[in-house]
């Protein structure tokens, strides 16, 4: 059965299910109930049982799910059964940090090479991992069939790369440059910089609470 | 003027006004409009002028809005006309990469300090950023008025670290840790293995989709 339609909100949902159905299985659970994923998960249990209805349910109306199954039909939707191939455009910091991660195996993500415009990082290694010049980009993703390139580069040429990576067959990018690339594949973004901002806004707005409440009680007290 | 129950959505569209209002200043562009925005930002113009509308528009109707104004605007309602005082809680890979990071300027944020639990880090520095045992974490926020606090540390510890820091006034948190952390001041999380995760169900989905095609092409050739 083709799981159609999926609003993005229920997409983002998943990895959280699957993180904690996760945690459920290492700690030897066998059975979890969407009322329990729900408080966890700071969702309500009809939510979670709509949610699990949209691919068909996983367990039995009044008996919970099996934790394993669930976990496993989980992985299974979100496509993690089989492992994909990942290459890193730019070796700077982001780069650096991504190429020495350790918990891509956890979504069956394999780290193949990193790509740099530096002709001094050319022939180096990040983890283990070979850096080359990002003229060679296009071929090696065409000869090593590379699902997903991560866009860690330069700003200016963002786009640029992305192209190439497209034209070369990618069938996913993760962008870490603040920008809104063009892309006929799915992108995904993470723009540190923006969540950084939504925080400070956040903190602003609680600021402006607190001068308020403060103004009040002085008010008050004249 | 309060800016009050602006919804998640729009808050979360402010940084990229402002990322590309900024982008048209540096251009020495004089003015732009809702269109223009729209077009750029994948949004409607409708859309654009309803969110500014939210703050009590920007622009005169007909003339679009100047460059420097919006983006003076956009910056004091997001809180960026002050400064806020950083630290990170881990020096790991993601740890190291926020500390080096050089676009945080942008947001008005400075790096204070980092800490980590391993003794061997202690009295090093990353970026000229001192790091400091994670013991001394409570006292540093507190003498030090530190604003907003990272979490890039083991996710054990996370929680933990995040009553220490609230109970030492911390005003946001901003979360690296794959863990919904309970705190009573804002967070904004990056999840970076569920994002990627979003991405293989996109790929995976695709996938499926050109299996089908390729399932029906085959049964028009029978």
């Amino acid at each position: 059965m083709k799981e159609r339609k999926i609003s993005e909100a229920i997409i983002r949902r998943l990895p959280r299910y699957l993180r904690h159905v996760t945690m459920l299985a290492l700690r030897n659970e066998e059975r979890t109930s969407s009322g329990a994923l729900a408080a966890q998960l700071d969702l309500n249990a009809s939510q979670v049982r709509q949610d699990f209805n949209c691919f068909g349910g996983f367990g039995q109306q009044g008996y919970g799910y099996n934790v394993k199954v669930l976990r496993h039909e989980l992985a299974r939707i979100m496509g993690m059964l089989s492992w994909y191939k990942m290459v890193i455009v730019g070796a700077g910091n982001i780069g650096t940090a991504l190429a020495n991660y350790e918990g891509f195996d956890l979504a069956r993500v394999e780290v193949c090479a990193i790509f740099d415009h530096k002709p001094e990082l050319v022939g180096k290694t990040i983890n283990n991992k070979p850096i080359f010049h990002v003229d060679q980009l296009g071929d090696y993703i065409r000869e090593n069939k590379i699902d997903i390139g991560v866009l860690a580069n330069r700003r200016t040429s963002a786009q640029e790369v992305t192209d190439i990576m497209v034209e070369a067959g990618i069938r996913g990018i993760w962008n870490f440059v603040p920008l809104d690339i063009v892309a006929p594949v799915p992108v995904e973004n993470i723009h540190m910089l923006e969540s950084m901002m939504v925080l400070i806004y956040k903190i602003h707005q609680n600021q402006l609470d607190e001068d308020e409440e403060a103004e009040e009680k002085e008010n008050e007290e004249d």
